[in-house]
């Protein structure tokens, strides 16, 4: 480690949140975390500048964010609640300025307090590449057991979050905010048969469901959430956005139609939600043009590149 | 993610062991584990093509080997045990033929389970940008608890597991073996004060265990084991670069001269043990010229660069 790398390390504990899992954080080779209750959950990512990101356009404080949100976003969609995060940088050397580190941090920092998350440790590196940050994100699964891509039954309803399609242009890619308060709430009224964020794009994501379920994923087209900046678009091209654009982290999750009825009840604290198609014998994902009547889906979903 | 991307993924799943720690491993969008007692560890590391190792020359498998290695070293100086593991990787696209992935995946694979490590998750990514590889950690901390830089007692012996210095040009620093079996073995046999793994070179990973422990470690220069590469250099030279050199990836650990007593009484099994020093009242790290007689070492540890 060069002296730099430990200057900054130090600028960057000071943004380094705790919490009560942590009993001892940044500073040694490795944190101590408290012992956990039940299942725990893990997960890490990789951002790269010129792929998930522009380092010479967003703002420092979005890439932050967008770069510990996406793992919080997989850890909702497994049902569960962050704890813990560490992260790791490639930091080019032409950009270490200490504004530039400090703004990166803060957008750490304000995601992972508005969500109690602590920040724990990580590693600091200096070379002449494109930026890289990867964050890894430790988690508690809710009392009801992790929801898992594999359990939709048949019959069940498929629901997404919010509205999809257009993340890239929106800006939604990195201003999102992941899903974490939705998924504790609906864990702890529902039974979810399955979840999965929609990082791919619903086409991709909701195929994924559907062949780890060993069943067929039917859509309805007129019932696709679409993003208020499509709806200039005409309707077909905005419905094949929704399904194939990527990186939307909206949770998308199956429910019985017994369960569906108590959501039903909820939709004044849940109002972005949106019940989309269903789930059937088969494989595969197709729309449901008419009840009984489908047409296969070939669509691919997105590959991450700005 | 990419078609390519989600094939390269599920040709890496079959190069991933599991323990009895993970509940569901790769997969879905965060690994499940069970139920840990006693207190965790976490560590991440990030490893970058032309500062940690060098793509076009070092082989696919050292490449993994190292990666995750470095980060069983922090588990190993924290006196814990490794569980499991996530890997992140940006891929640079001119690389990514079927042989080189699984020639890295195999030296992750191959570390993993002499360790009995699982590999749980992570991210696969493809840029055009050169191979980064993060790496992130699980462990348990051993019943004695974990051993801190800042534990270190006036009075204390310094020891390191091994030879220092030369790391990069011997390629020690590609195939080093983490400490993990050592950190048990003393652990369970021993109390240690204080612990760190060298990476950034004797010289500034001592001066930590110092500095946190607001002590002085005082080194006898005859004492320091000498990479055999580094015999045929004038002796002060040698010294020089033992103290300067990074990435030897020992353990050095400090402990009471009571249990350095107990410790001699375990030669045997650990033959490559070395006691190179105390620690005094002070601060900073110094030469202890003959006994009482200090001289205050100046050097700075090694910056990563190849």
């Amino acid at each position: 480690m060069s002296d730099k790398e430990t200057s900054i390390i130090s600028q960057l504990s000071l943004y380094c949140p705790s919490n009560s899992t942590v009993r001892y954080g940044i500073g040694d080779d490795a944190a101590v975390l408290a012992p956990e209750q039940g299942e725990q959950l893990i997960c890490q990512d990789m951002l790269m500048d010129g792929v998930h990101f522009l380092c010479a356009q967003h703002a420092p404080e979005r890439i932050g964010h967008k770069a510990l949100a996406v793992n919080l976003s997989d850890i909702a969609a497994m049902g569960g609640q962050a704890l813990s995060a560490t992260i790791a940088l490639a930091l080019p050397r032409d950009r270490i300025t200490t504004d530039f580190i400090d703004r990166l941090y803060r957008g750490f920092q304000a995601l992972a307090q508005r969500f109690n998350v602590a920040i724990v440790g990580g590693d600091t590196n200096i070379w002449s590449g494109p930026l890289v940050v990867s964050v890894t994100v430790l988690g508690r699964v809710h009392g009801k057991g992790a929801i898992k891509r594999s359990g939709a039954r048949a019959g069940d309803l498929i629901y997404v979050t919010g509205p999809l399609g257009d993340s890239y242009a929106s800006g939604h890619h990195l201003d999102f905010q992941p899903r974490l308060e939705e998924a504790r709430h609906l864990m702890d009224r529902l039974t979810l048969n399955s979840m999965i964020d929609l990082s791919d794009g619903l086409g991709k994501d909701l195929r994924e469901i559907a062949h780890q379920s060993r069943l067929r994923a039917a859509l309805w087209a007129a019932h696709l959430p679409l993003r208020p900046s499509l709806q200039s678009q005409p309707l077909e091209e905005a419905r094949r956005r929704a399904l194939a654009d990527g990186e939307d982290f909206e949770l998308c999750f199956t429910v019985t139609t017994e369960e569906a009825r108590l959501l039903d009840s909820m939709r004044s604290e849940l109002p972005s939600l949106y019940c989309i198609g269903r789930m059937l014998p088969g494989t595969g994902l197709a729309w449901e043009t008419y009840p009984g009547i489908f047409e296969d889906i070939t669509t691919q979903g997105y590959e991450h590149k700005i």
